[in-house]
């Protein structure tokens, strides 16, 4: 990058604040933006921009948009505080929550009648990665969409793939985020089912990482369940919530996807203990609750 | 290994064939036993020993059991043409089948009242690595039991995992099955979700293996989907089975596996359409089928 750019970060998240800190790292001029104060005057003392963004938006180069759903992102563009109608000719929209491939068509459509351009660029790696500039980007939309993105991209992504016309990525994040879901799910499962027929979850974590049932999340999810630590990296909320995303589309495609469906009750039984601001390996607390077992740090 | 042990494999099938072959290369007398002439005969003439079973029983330091399941494991051992009442004192069974930890306690009770050591030695890893030595198996028994079944494990375990006592071995093998079947059943709901996305096979395996939603079964088994190529180098067959040995194994311990029973309703599925014989990843075919998709090789 040769020009620094003008970037908004609207929702400053986990994985928002990571993403509006590199584009920040990568020398641009970057406004953070949230419903709450806290973590705006936080992005403001680490550099970031000052400013209102009803009064700045019309000078953006990219707005990227990483809030919860479909709802908060059809809000924060179109609402009665919406920046997509400030925005200028030729400035671009990276809306990367996790949303149907229909809404992204039709927040696309809705932004290209304002002459804005619109990637559909949904997000994987978690908070780290967001912070590093590591994200992984399933990204879709015209190639003047890319282009214009490329500063906001370039600082925020490790891997962007180039998934076609807008649509193709969030329908490639539901497929990530259906085997995301259901390979949680079986960790906890099959570590609990493990301990009723005397495998520890030390053992388990010893040899099964080693062997064909292993999976990213089972290596990356197993620990926390081993060590009682739910500290929420990914809340067990995310799941009713991206897994419902799936099994609408699922439904309106007439597709029968009945390991998802199973792993949603797991996520909703664990949602309805109250462990839904907990990480998302606590749906191990439903198997062990159904189960009489005791997990590590629940002594 | 200083000295040649004798060994018998009983059951050279795709896995069975491998390990034996594996000993014979690691310089021991090495005898293939199976119902089918045909084996036995390619692997005499690749180097291993003639003779009848019941006739050289009495003098092998090493039984290696490598058959489907429990049923045949007890006929092999203790059946009206059982080996195990021939065995010397202090050789040793290593019993290599998909069994219940249960069960697997009870051959090694028989065992020990004849004077027999028994090693409980599930195997993970699929044909070649059986073939080229490298299995992971997961075993457990005695220390004397090791020591005995040392010449045997040396030649066919890349890694081999000292797990306690009998039924151990078998416990943690359950584990591993049930992620490997709801894993490749999780594969075959994703990519054949993503089809009804427009997420095309070849994509989906460009961009997943990348992303958090990977696994072991996803990389291995995804690109058979992909080509079409069903050749069985695991059957879909294996699943009803193995996945009907973890919920036996549940049900007895009061233990609720949704995801697992949801896995192998999609197995039984496979199977009622004639494609038992064919390799597991043919559990697409039951999704495609169900959503009237055109899978890789259909056309």
């Amino acid at each position: 990058m040769t020009t620094a750019a003008k970037i908004a970060v609207i929702g400053l998240g986990a994985m928002g604040y990571g993403m509006a800190s590199s584009c920040l790292r990568a020398g641009h001029q970057v406004w953070g933006v949230d419903v709450a104060p806290e973590p705006v005057e936080r992005f403001r003392a680490d550099g970031g921009q000052a400013g209102e963004l009803k009064e700045i938006a019309g000078t953006l180069d990219v707005v990227v948009v990483s809030v919860l759903n479909a709802d908060q992102t059809a809000a924060v563009l179109f609402g009665p505080q919406g920046v997509a109608p400030l925005m200028k000719e030729g400035s671009v929209v990276v809306a990367c929550a996790t949303v149907s491939p229909d809404f992204a068509r039709t927040m696309a459509s809705q932004c290209g009648e304002r002459g804005l351009l619109y990637l559909d660029a949904p997000i994987s790696g978690g908070a780290a990665k967001a912070a590093q500039g590591q994200l992984s980007i399933m990204a879709a939309g015209s190639e003047a969409a890319f282009d214009a993105a490329a500063p906001a991209l370039d600082a925020m992504a490790e891997s962007l793939f180039r998934l076609g016309e807008v649509g193709a990525g969030s329908a490639m994040k539901a497929v990530n985020q259906l085997l995301a879901g259901v390979h949680i799910a079986a960790l906890a499962e099959a570590m609990t089912f493990g301990m009723t027929q005397g495998v520890s979850p030390e053992k388990f974590l010893e040899v099964i990482p080693q062997c064909a049932g292993t999976s990213w999340m089972l290596e990356n999810r197993g620990p926390h369940i081993a060590a009682g630590d739910y500290t929420p990296l990914s809340q067990v909320n995310i799941w009713p919530k991206d897994l419902g995303i799936v099994l609408d589309i699922a439904r309106n495609a007439k597709f029968s996807a009945p390991l998802t469906a199973a792993a949603l009750q797991q996520f909703l039984a664990a949602a309805g203990m109250g462990l839904g601001g907990q990480d998302d390996s606590a749906v191990a607390k439903v198997y062990a609750r159904n189960a009489g077992l005791t997990l590590p740090g629940d002594e």
